[in-house]
């Protein structure tokens, strides 16, 4: 198949690359230039325009930051240039509501693929995707996913897909600011960082996807690809999912408050750097 | 060894069976008489009074729910009737600053002892236990240590044991706070249970200890051992420990207060209750 990828940051570069490698033709566009230099040398097209990178390929598929790169591309160049029959993929976490207004504006033509694993484990084929939509497109599209990876998981819309996403997000993220406070507590009454690690590392309390960022989280790193401003993103999703239904989510909230303040300090940084706000025994966010 | 087992709770019950089973010799004590039965029928004395119960042991232990029922039971009968060179181990969930006062007010014969795992980990011989204290009196009671279980890890202070053990805590129970929410959001937007069960029951988001939990939080189930209330003292624990260090633990506090909440409508019900404030998909707690 002949799929546009629109969006090269990390994880529209890791999809592209995927595709790539099973056998797709590529082309790939970002709303600035020069981000794609190794797909290209792999034997991805560039395009200049959404208009361009779409003309004439079986499948379009964004992978953006957020509701607004979203609605900025699907609403905008992508509607007016996609060819009727074609389908639209979009792997961004988003909110279901936005899901749903894609449905609605690209009709059971639109695919929600939101992806559960890091740039890496698309890469390594070991992702899980969350597909929502119509059965038929599901279907239809078979071929693509099964080269992204053998891990589908099928939902009857693109909210409920979203909504399976942004509840798996909101596990993880809380679980790295929960490990944060958790290394506060142990520093505060005077164990070390050896003695957290062999305490910790392994221990039932940890969940796997956390354990995976144990040093980071130790060492608040700002190395990865999860920033703490897609963090406080995603927790706010959470909340706001929650909220349409009339319920409210302390904890969320403060995970995303947790996450907001983080992101003053250094927005490029992965979710672990949440650990700098409690540094040294203090918290110097708050004071 | 004849070991006087003082507190039987739940922990305290299956700490003393697991000695008996053990070989060691067994006097109970507990504030209200008749919670021992089982453990007579499998040989253990019952005693009316602290001082009668520890009269000749080999060590005394105690088993209690939280800060004052330790300091009132230790400091009281069990300090002037506890023979001078018999050791005292505390298997409690208590602050760090308690620890250190029984390791000030018993001196070299104290050990603190909390346990990582639930009465039935206990029973199994499966339980981690912290033993904090010094390393002669670590090595003295090993043979009673070994009879409870294998698994030890050694601290050089009472206080550096009971930190490991909150630490240990908070995970958990903010692990259960945060699943709790995260069924709010998944069915706040659509997601069946079966759904979310598909979802999240083997996902590496979720830790092991918290997925054990997982059918329980999904229910709001109140069986359980783990209180809302232990759960609301133990994340109170990690917020004291922590701001006696000058940090601030926004998460561990809103935590706290989440299993406060849970406590006022059902002080016995297992911490996977906490999720009965979001039933409904409303917060009734907060209305």
């Amino acid at each position: 198949m002949h799929i546009a990828v629109l969006g090269m940051g990390r994880m529209g570069r890791a999809v592209a690359g995927r595709l790539l490698d099973g056998g797709h033709r590529v082309t790939v566009w970002n709303r600035t230039e020069g981000k794609a230099a190794e797909l290209i040398s792999a034997g991805a097209t560039e395009a200049g325009t959404v208009a361009a990178a779409v003309s004439g390929v079986d499948a379009a598929l964004t992978a953006l930051a957020d509701d607004a790169a979203v609605t900025s591309v699907a609403f905008g160049e992508l509607q007016t240039s996609l060819d009727s029959g074609t389908p639209y993929i979009d792997c961004s976490t988003v909110s279901p509501a936005l899901g749903a207004a894609l449905a609605d504006g690209f009709g059971d033509r639109f695919l929600a693929l939101p992806i559960v694993g890091g740039p890496g484990t698309v890469t390594a084929g070991k992702a899980t995707l969350l597909a929502g939509g119509p059965a038929q497109l599901r279907e239809r599209l078979a071929p693509l996913l099964g080269t992204l990876s053998e891990r589908v998981r099928h939902y009857d819309s693109a909210a409920h897909a979203l909504t399976a996403k942004v509840t798996t997000n909101f596990l993880l993220i809380s679980g790295v600011a929960a490990l944060a406070e958790a290394f506060t507590v142990g520093r505060s009454g005077g164990l070390g960082d050896d003695q957290l690690r062999e305490l910790l590392a392994d221990a039932p309390v940890v969940a796997p996807a956390v354990a995976n960022r144990f040093d980071a989280v130790l060492t608040a790193s700002p190395d990865g690809w999860w920033t703490t401003v897609l963090g406080a993103k995603d927790a706010g999703l959470a909340v706001d999912i929650a909220a349409e239904a009339g319920a409210h989510l302390p904890l969320a909230e403060i995970v995303r408050t947790r996450y907001e303040d983080a992101a003053r300090t250094n927005p490029g940084a992965d979710i672990a750097a949440i650990a700098a706000l409690y540094r040294d025994g203090g918290d110097s966010a708050q004071v």
